[in-house]
């Protein structure tokens, strides 16, 4: 598994076994598309360590054809497509929710993030070759080849069959250009664009069309979004929101946290995302909130779910600044200021404003 | 215009020429479809009185054939739909702007917003008979009959070609089962569901296909959203976001601002609404946001764009209280805290957390 040696030395590693790490985030804005070696890792388990020609990947359930592929059948028999999208765990930005009160999970910064060229063949031509029979209450069950350390349980989730028959739901074999990485999920995953990452499961086994959606605990358990009264020790999973799309987000990558900066102008770099909808707007702080300007953006207008840079250069005189990010989207929507407002004892969906502290000498 | 008179003593009238009235919050929320006698009406001219026997619609521009079509043509020819959704000023709770700095336009409460079940044709299908152009950079432009008061020009405004195509954009002649008032665009208007009501004209002349937007000034300069450090002196219109897509929103209906309450449980109840997204859960806080709880909410799962009603008994000890609300949407976005947040010299989109403030004896 070479590719995961290769990054070992360029992530901050939040965790060995199950690896879990994220690139600084002057690298991660360093290109708009990013490089697999940069791209955050979540694992639930161990990596597994599949052969692409023994590869077989199985649809069944609710279909009037189940279907027992090989990767070579996956490209000959489906056309191949390439999407420009977001993954983004679910986690991203929990750090910030730890200075309200303690919560469960990696503290990623802002770099559980990184934006793709996806190329491999749409789950609704896949589904539609197996006569996955139609109706609005069905779900689409994955199941993987990595086991959860917790449960020792084989990881799996689900998504709702509407999605996964939008044109923009993969069946991925590579990643801007070149196979997938043995931590991306080679040799196939699932690239859910807009959801929570972990509804793209990676080293994909199997296809499951069901009237209900899994009851991996992935699924059923984990990536709920509760109320901020409920706790370890009271959540109802059940009760809680299972976490699909994301909300709207941004974040300052450039000049780093805590930057010791030289009076004088200075570019302030960062990314924004906006789900299944478009960033119309990007406001930059030098003051905490007091008083916003305008970010340039970059956009790439043909690929919806990709995330948008923006950029604006600043006068900071001496003394301590809190720079702060908010993002708009096009329904006219912004973030919230604080992470009070949205924390929750999972920390889950950290989207308040992005504030980065720095000195000017 | 009977129903123009019926209404005079139900609403609060911010003015009556041009007539542009709410409903008071109590009884917006008795209905989960709103009677058009309580309905908001906004105006920008008089009010026409249009014959539906003499009626003409004209279809033009990037067309291969250009029509005219009588009301009859239309019920004919075309397939009814019926399509239950929310209609919403983009000035909608603009009052609460009001308690940050000063703002253009009349001081709306939260009910200038209301929920219908819409009947009349596709859209889609009018442009499809008239053999419209298909391209991503397509508009369509709509002409009503009444005119502008303060430019002395008719009502345009425009949407995308896509918005215009979606299943749920109507052409609509009647409101809740019966024809349309005529303060609700009697013969036929717009009804571009998840849009502000700006984009849905009423008492509509002309259709017209065409590559840029209207440049009629309400579409043109009017209902932009700008960043807070824009004020009339230096906005461009050109710079600003056009409104149409609607943010996150949500509003306590009773009790009302500055009640009198006897010490003991009572019931909290309003609206949410969340674009073209669900609403996954509401918070409701006795206390101004310190503490929240969750209430019961009530959808109809069949009508993605209409409202959700939402309901929840509190135990209101004597003192002042600060009751607030604010919802979640289905990608696991909230609303802002603070009015300052989203602040606007326009005093649009204004869908901060709602605060009422209450008394208990």
């Amino acid at each position: 598994m070479l590719g995961l040696f290769q990054r070992k030395d360029r992530l901050i590693v939040h965790g060995e076994a199950p690896y879990n790490a994220e690139p600084p985030l002057d690298r991660l804005r360093a290109a708009f598309l990013t490089d697999q070696a940069d791209f955050y890792v979540r694992s639930h388990g161990d990596i597994p360590d599949l052969d692409a020609d023994d590869y077989r990947l199985t649809v069944g359930g609710m279909v009037a054809t189940p279907l027992e592929l090989s990767l070579a059948d996956l490209k000959e028999r489906f056309e191949p497509v390439t999407v420009t999208a977001v993954m983004q765990c679910a986690g991203n930005r929990r750090a910030d929710m730890l200075a309200v009160a303690p919560v469960s999970g990696d503290p990623w910064a802002p770099g559980a993030i990184g934006n793709a060229e996806w190329t491999g063949v749409r789950l609704a031509d896949v589904l539609q070759a197996a006569g996955c029979e139609a109706g609005e209450e069905r779900h689409v069950a994955f199941e993987s080849h990595d086991r959860i350390a917790e449960s020792d349980t084989r990881f799996g989730a689900s998504i709702p069959l509407a999605k996964a028959l939008a044109p923009e739901t993969l069946l991925a074999f590579a990643m801007n250009g070149a196979a997938l990485a043995p931590e991306h999920g080679h040799p196939l995953r699932v690239v859910v664009p807009g959801f929570a990452g972990i509804r793209s499961p990676k080293w994909l086994a199997r296809i499951t069309v069901q009237d209900q959606p899994s009851d991996n605990p992935m699924q059923a358990d984990d990536y709920k979004l509760f109320p901020p009264g409920v706790t370890a020790e009271t959540a109802d999973p059940a009760a809680g929101h299972t976490i699909e799309a994301m909300p709207l987000n941004s974040a300052i990558c450039e000049p780093a946290r805590g930057a010791a900066l030289k009076a004088g102008r200075h570019s302030i770099r960062g990314y924004a995302i906006a789900s299944d909808r478009a960033v119309a707007r990007v406001d930059v702080s030098p003051d905490g909130g007091r008083s916003w300007a305008q970010a340039r953006i970059e956009h790439d207008r043909r690929a919806p779910f990709a995330w948008t840079f923006w950029e604006i250069d600043l006068d900071l005189g001496t003394g301590e600044h809190e720079l702060a990010v908010r993002a708009w989207d096009s329904a006219g929507q912004t973030q919230p200021a604080a992470p009070d407002d949205t924390w929750n004892y999972k920390g889950y969906l950290s989207a308040a404003w992005h504030r980065v502290r720095v000195t000017v000498a």
